[in-house]
């Protein structure tokens, strides 16, 4: 598994708590695929999965680790437990793409793609998934330069800056053969062009952005709402977020991607247009934990108004680490199963969920189980 | 259909609803039926439904629709709108038989079955259901006489006050090939001899209490914990209630009945037992609305502790009484296919689904609609 | 009582809940000044007051209180019962100053101040009060101009535009005498040279930003921390609007006079920084209605950290009308006892009380109440 | 200071605590004694306390300390930091007096004071304060025993058991002229006989029930819609509590106990009736944790019905920690000022003041500040 962002919380939580579920220290609390419905599917072990990555920092695994222990996310003794495990992860993170460096977009894809085949060598692996849990980029404007595959490869030859580092890293790593999962609503592999080099490739990619929190809540209350014909008049909210998330959601441009993801799913869902608001606020001393507050205003029977309001508060990397874990297992499966294109299938995972398939919770679940089901023994 | 507790809160809600959405008044919001998986099912026109019921008070349907205004539930406009609808069902409402009236047992399924077949006689209907709609009984210590159908008619016969009024009702209602629902968690037709005679007689039968709020919410939340892995370590709540039910759900023994249909939702959706409190206050100045708040505690990656706060408030019988008239719809539907026994498939709408099939919102869902799709089309 | 935005919704509940109390048909629920220790206080009695504004809409109050009584801000029964109240009031209305009309500035002046005189002469009143209840203004950039009066009075002889319709009726109300009462956060008589002209005229002055949901909580409860040394680390809030103070304050220049009295706040009771967040939002489905919801993290004994969320939910115009009857008989009262400037007593009612006093609700009431016993008796 | 419940997880709390504060391990966080307007007051040095106590459990307060770090109520340095200042604590906790135990209660008493008066020869301390931090008792029913001193002194002489464990222990206390402090609600000096005994030795005594959560969030607010004239028409709540709180008061007796001292605060500010639920519920999964919601339904003008909730968590023994300190130290101060009887100004550290004074937090502080102030200098 290859982490874009390896040196965040969710990667270093993804690498510790790996590491202390393989070893039995920690029970499987959170990974979906460790239920009952996924026995005997043919996914690759959770103890074969070996992780590396890039990133922009250079603050160790094992310091992270600590922070992590501090803000109260990884038990205080698991750095300990588990320090080998990170090291020799630590050891294998490479720099990652920054945003506007400079650096010509092939150089950049061409040294991502050496590190992954490096990686994959030295490591002696059957093969690699490239998980973006990076920090969230700015929303892309699409351009023509973006429609078509040829379009862009000529315009990247001609070394124009016109994909951000997840989508030079999705396409290093589709160009590869390796599927792509987009953790972020980054851009990632979320253009026409890139759709093309997928199919080309006959390699699956999915995403986009986890649905850890505040997103998940609601897709599973909004089928609710629906079944029973209660008529959603507002659904109001606000996610106060600390950490390095909650900064970077702090800068407009990259709260616009996470918003606009998180605002689709209500309509998607209720299948009428929703007064809905989703605001996202950085409150620093909330470290790694984010709090979730939502209000639905809701018309009963004859017109009755009545509501509901929730409040989640959960360590955000403590809920996406084991969906990361999830998804290097399935999308690795899919590739075996010789899947390309978008993965319907775990749309599950996502609150913008590429390749269709709605955002009903429930009907998420049914067809994760159904596909994995039916995915060939081997 | 014909109501038990025809002059309670739900009944008015559900006669004064009922003629206001025949007559364009109010849309469907709150009927299920109403919603498109439905179009097209061989179920009763909603403007086909005719009400009559049974009673212990006399506060005529205008008086309890008014102090329905007053509560907020009804529209100011609506009594006035949908006054000749209260009048006549008004006066297809006949006494009801009370807890402890000393009247002997047969005597009063004797006297509920003429007053039934005078009302599908005098108003020349093709049928009739049964609802129960009354207030919540203590719950009933099972005794030998409930388990053969032999056994209960005998002691019956000699006068033994062995049934609460609910389920003399249900053998009224069955005896007579009428299909019972029961929307309280009352015993009605909830016991092996009822089963019997409900076998005997070839009709269906469902309930029990209506899934309308706090546990609504539950159900839906649960199942997403559940496919989540994360883990429930509590779940604790509080409902408070105004109004009539408010005060009888006061009573101990009252309360227990429907406690206990709220408590096993939990560990029937997780799969694991789980530390759980569900307390039900009485809180007159609430009048007709209710509210609960749940605070659920869970554990995620690595043990992580998280949690999930929530409050629903919403008017009771605004939430019930779209529900009443679906399940009139729904009973009758299956009478005319020719089912008997408890109706499964309408475990979507109890906390106590008879005849099984889990409590996973989803999965009732899925089911109800599914049984829809297959009924015989007319 | 001069009413600036006389027709829109704190005006409307407070003239037609002004002559329900004075009738009997409700009672002094929400009145201060009708507490015991307002007794025997010379203020001048509720029923003497008489209400006429101005306003720049010309919907009628009768038509505005219907619109109250859908939203449920106003009893149903109420707008006939005091409908000659409305009726009256209605009759003094006058034409208001709009935001960037053109009208060169003393115009204006004049002409509110011959609104004024002729409501006077023309009802023969005592006095006037003159309070401002119109829609927030965006703030105001101060300039040299405001400093001092002379310099103020000769650049708005010039015909200059450079103080907004608040601070014009400031300035019409000072100058012949009547106080004038903020209860927006837009600017009035918050300007240097305004206060030299209470002091001219020998006029007393209060605001500004009626304190009525999130801040009163916070005030109460922000001396509750600091009184048992609780560190408050974060104080994060989000408020829901919905009617046509929803849909001004989603203006960014607008909320910012407003978000900035909120803030001060804390800080103000607390006396050390705290990480602070207020939101404004406009929820067009809220109507009438207000929902405030706020998060406080804070630390105890030996750093442990604990939270306290609340949610308030009320009915705007409902929490602001007594208080602009009691504003209107403490300024008066304060008028003839001979008192100038800002009425540091009044803070109790305001976010951003005008002549210092702090911000502890607490202190607040134990001034005001000092105060008005201190008041010459006549 | 002799701390009854020595091995509690107050007690430990304030023992490690103490000496992390002493020792500048953590700041003054939760002392309000160490606010500025403390400052100077004739207090006894928070490092010139030393600490002593009972209880009827032999688990060592280190131990209990290390089960208070993984609670998450101690950070997990501390233990290791205030190790000698624990294990000196632990060495001077000696046998406290079980409910029926049947002992003589004579003898317990003496044997209490053996221990009181061997502490302070043993440690050469200048006096005692001896605090009630064990498990909260089932109320006593008062008797005419009860009533006098003498007789009540001859009933013990007799060797009656009339008095619980917190009431010998006040005895023993009082009779030796060392203040008692009760900080739970059980019955301690709270008796007609004891309260004459403290006259008879002139020692002053102060209580019950420290007031740490829900209710001092409820004594804040409750002034505060007092003053604004709101009418609180309800206020619904409940308690989850853990550890051996959570199930100590999961016994109705000693419940009962509790929700008496809660319920008064609300009537005792509002001053008028109010529809007023409080609900105790024991949550293991909780730990040392608690955690309270709150509804208030209250009316503003013309009727309109509003409400206002609220959701406090905090870890219990951190809360009451603080005080437990603060009050020895101005339990010693009243002592050396020679006053006698209940300390009415101690009012704002609980919820069931002894001495009067009244419910408001606001008027609470202030003269707890004025009594300290006029405390005489040594």
């Amino acid at each position: 598994v290859w982490l874009l962002g390896a040196r965040g919380s969710v990667a270093t939580t993804t690498v510790a708590g790996h590491a202390a579920v393989v070893a039995g220290f920690a029970p499987t609390t959170g990974l979906v695929t460790a239920l009952p419905p996924f026995d005997g599917a043919p996914l690759p072990a959770l103890g074969g999965l070996v992780f590396g990555g890039s990133d922009v920092t250079d603050v160790s695994l094992p310091k992270r680790a600590e922070g992590l222990c501090e803000a109260g996310v990884l038990p205080a003794a698991l750095p300990d437990l588990v320090a080998a495990a990170l090291e020799e992860a630590d050891g294998e993170i490479r720099p990652g793409i920054p945003e506007q460096s400079g650096e010509p977009p092939l150089e950049a894809i061409r040294r991502l793609q050496a590190d992954l085949t490096g990686f994959v060598r030295r490591r002696a692996l059957d093969g690699l998934v490239v998980i973006n849990c990076a920090t969230t980029e700015p929303a892309l404007s699409p351009g023509p330069e973006h429609e078509q595959l040829a379009t862009l490869e000529a315009v990247l030859a001609r070394g124009s800056a016109v994909l951000p580092p997840s989508s030079l890293a999705a396409y290093a790593a589709l160009d590869l053969g390796f599927p792509f999962v987009d953790f972020t609503p980054s851009t990632g592999a979320h253009l026409p062009a890139l759709a093309q080099l997928a199919d080309r490739a006959g390699v699956p990619y999915a995403g986009r952005d986890g649905k850890t929190g505040e997103t998940l809540v609601k897709s599973a209350l909004a089928a609710m709402f629906a079944d029973r014909n209660l008529a959603v008049h507002s659904w109001s909210g606000i996610n106060l977020l600390g950490g390095g998330d909650g900064a970077a959601l702090a800068e407009p441009a990259r709260a616009a991607s996470k918003l606009r993801t998180k605002a689709q799913v209500l309509e998607g869902i209720l299948g009428t247009p929703v007064e809905h608001h989703v605001e996202i606020h950085n409150v620093a001393d909330l470290g790694e934990w984010k709090t979730a507050w939502d209000r639905v205003s809701f018309g009963g029977f004859l017109g009755v108004r009545m509501r509901l309001e929730f409040t989640w508060e959960g360590a955000d990397s403590a809920l996406a680490a084991p969906l990361v874990l999830d998804l290097a297992r399935l999308a690795w499966a899919a590739r075996q199963a010789g899947e390309s294109g978008p993965l319907a299938p775990l749309g599950f995972f996502f609150k913008d969920p590429l390749g269709g398939g709605g955002y009903r919770l429930d009907e998420q679940w049914e067809r994760l189980v159904r596909w994995v089901g039916e995915l060939p023994s081997g």
